[in-house]
């Protein structure tokens, strides 16, 4: 059995069939909050991911359209570097609720997480935009570089 | 490491350091969404948990109260059966959000999945009052029966 196969008829079941693991939803977080595009960003996010774990999600993610990725070229030192990029794709960017709601149960359960308080109070008090404002930037964000 | 230590200050990550992994919030949606509070409903649910993942699982929801349990006693062909009953704690409601937002998520990925569609429907048009029933109505519970 796929760890991505589906055990039941529940939808709830099937999220956690997808993203029932420590790591995939970070790299959703990494790109969605972060800004985080690449590989080695994801790879140097403070939790540590080890790269065997990472490139089988990203693979992952891809199949199933969670993620979108492109070929993009870079310049150092006069060599050319060509990197993936990835971003979220509509599917993916449909999963920044489940993220929010995370973060805010992650704070309740440990003060000592960190958060950016404008931002836990926004969530807080009006959920709906905040969550409709992240959602069209990284749609927009998409739609300029991907289609 | 233990599985459920801290790995960041990201609250996001924080919650997956207790859930991420593919079983401990199947619990908490059978606790939540079904009425399932004892040990044989849970590993009865259709997505076959195995016996040594539950148990580990609902004590470690127990030491992190999330989940409460107490003793109940019932009789059965004349023999007195005592078992545990577990319920959500304040902490294990807060991630009825985390769940719903799962299970709009899992329907949007796999239309196959099965929900109740007026229940779907009020959660995408009604999503704050929702969640406002369900939470006290598990607050009611908690409170008529462990306090």
């Amino acid at each position: 059995m796929k760890k991505t196969d589906k055990r039941s008829d529940c939808p709830i079941s099937r999220t956690l069939d997808i993203f029932g693991d420590k790591w995939t939803l970070l790299i959703l977080r990494d790109i969605a909050f972060k800004g985080y595009n690449f590989y080695n960003e994801f790879l140097n996010s403070e939790e540590g991911i080890a790269t065997n774990v990472l490139s089988s999600r990203l693979k992952m993610l891809e199949e199933k359209e969670i993620v979108i990725c492109r070929m993009v070229e870079s310049r150092k030192y006069d060599r050319l570097k060509k990197r993936k990029e990835y971003k979220l794709t509509k599917l993916g960017i449909g999963l920044v609720p489940v993220l929010l709601e995370m973060l805010v149960w992650g704070h309740h359960f440990d003060d000592t997480t960190k958060v950016i308080p404008e931002f836990f109070e926004r969530f807080t008090n009006d959920r709906e935009s905040l969550i409709q404002e992240v959602t069209t930037a990284l749609e927009n964000d998409l739609n300029k570089n991907f289609c």
